[in-house]
């Protein structure tokens, strides 16, 4: 595996394979990987001849407050886990060849508001403009032909599927699905922020998700009623609900017609954790 | 020279030219085509082995009460001027294929502001947030190598390099001198908006911009009232004077110790002319 900090090189490698008629995966990440992120890159080898990693921790995307200096940079154990993986190149920029003239005074992509000002958009003022503009720029650096997020931000990747979309980008962007520790947790980088203790009462976000998703798949007028209950078993766990929510899987929007997922994001000691969970169709057992 | 009003096809084509190693040079119009684009096909021409020309008058970056639904129309002429000028192909797509969701539903690429809020941006906001998206779309439809700006419209093609450069498209902007009337009127589609007594007083705006450069050339200090005087020969010979001033020729910032432009827009009738003339470094002949 090579690792590749400049752009320049990174073009020169993906230009080769490109001139062999190779197509091209890839995976942008943050970093300090774990078995979520190399179910994305065994996606992307599922559907390219070759696969790039990108780790970048994207200043844009992270607000006044938030654990950007804390986040956890662990290049060495990452590059082992790739090169294990069958990683063809690891892209790891540092923040001056992605931002030369810094993420202050740079061009920005804008998704719809509709997708980026709820759920995590509404707690998080400019976070998901910080993901497109960088996704953008990724894909722009890489020209992969294949790119893949986890389902588990599916905020994100509607995000990043109506950017791709939205600016004729030619690449298709695939969504694999959450991997979760044995209890359910959903695998994160920020799992690792949680005491012993606290790892213990995680599971409950997901399924509290669970309860509200087979409630909603038997009775949609029953949502208000289920999300309500729902928030306050996290909250007597000690859990601090950021949003406990239904609504339409692609749009974002309020529940409608459409297949709905339950989302929720909650603070549990210094962790914030994200989930969701797709609601069954009436009649379907759920996922 | 094909015409092709689909995505699909579009890049069908160009990944054939691709697939036999040959560039591919782009010249966005809004259509209406004159000799300065046809210059601007040359330039295309000389820099890639095929030539691919848009025309698409794009609504999102026309504001309200501005000439949209007025902008002339006029592709059949168009098409022959460009089969005459070797172009090979032809992309015309209609609105619903460049916003599928509307241009108000959409993402946009929006440049920092100190390169749109000033000059044309001041008067036309969200301008070049919208010059800025549809060409980043276009880039990405057609993937050039090289695409060709005319030099007229100076801070639209600072506005380009900047999104390229910001967003790392994989396409070298080129900018082309201004094309000129015998006159010295800057060619451009909405001189026909003038009336023929209009027209005779139009090069007013050109010679108004030399004699600026020409003070300036000499005396930097000599810059305010310089462009006093400018403005008032425009308003004692009837155009109605948006702006007229120096600045920076890269940032358009400031004017300060790099090389500098003078910029003038103003209207006369119907039209609104823009112009824009280099300050030739101390000593030397004005361009």
């Amino acid at each position: 595996m090579r690792t590749l900090d400049n752009i320049v090189e990174l073009r020169q490698l993906v230009a080769g394979w490109r001139h062999r008629s190779e197509t091209v995966g890839f995976v942008p990440t943050m970093g300090n990987l774990h078995a979520g992120h190399l179910a994305l890159v065994d996606d992307a080898r599922n559907n390219a001849d070759r696969v790039v990693v990108s780790i970048f921790v994207n200043p844009m995307q992270f607000g006044p407050g938030e654990d950007l200096e804390a986040y956890p940079r662990t290049l060495k154990a990452d590059q082992e886990k790739l090169v294990e993986a069958g990683v063809d190149l690891l892209f790891a920029p540092d923040v001056a060849s992605i931002y030369p003239r810094g993420e202050e005074n740079t061009s920005t992509v804008a998704v719809p508001s509709a997708l980026t000002d709820v759920l995590c958009g509404r707690d998080r003022p400019g976070h998901f403009r910080g993901v497109a503009t960088v996704v953008a720029k990724l894909f722009n650096m890489v020209q992969p032909d294949v790119a893949v997020f986890g389902e588990k931000d599916w905020q994100q990747l509607q995000v990043i599927r109506r950017m791709t979309e939205d600016l004729n980008l030619p690449v298709k962007v695939l969504g694999s699905p959450t991997m979760r520790e044995t209890d359910g947790l959903a695998t994160s980088s920020r799992n690792q922020y949680l005491s012993e203790e606290e790892r213990q009462r995680a599971p409950l976000l997901y399924q509290v998700l669970q309860q509200v998703s087979t409630a909603l798949s038997r009775d949609r007028g029953s949502l208000e009623a289920a999300l309500a209950a729902g928030r306050q078993r996290l909250e007597e766990a000690g859990f601090e609900v950021d949003y406990l929510e239904a609504r339409d899987r692609d749009t974002l929007g309020p529940p409608g017609e459409g297949p709905i997922n339950v989302f929720g994001a909650a603070r549990l000691g210094k962790a914030r954790l994200i989930d969701n969970l797709a609601v069954p169709a009436p009649g379907k057992a759920p996922a």
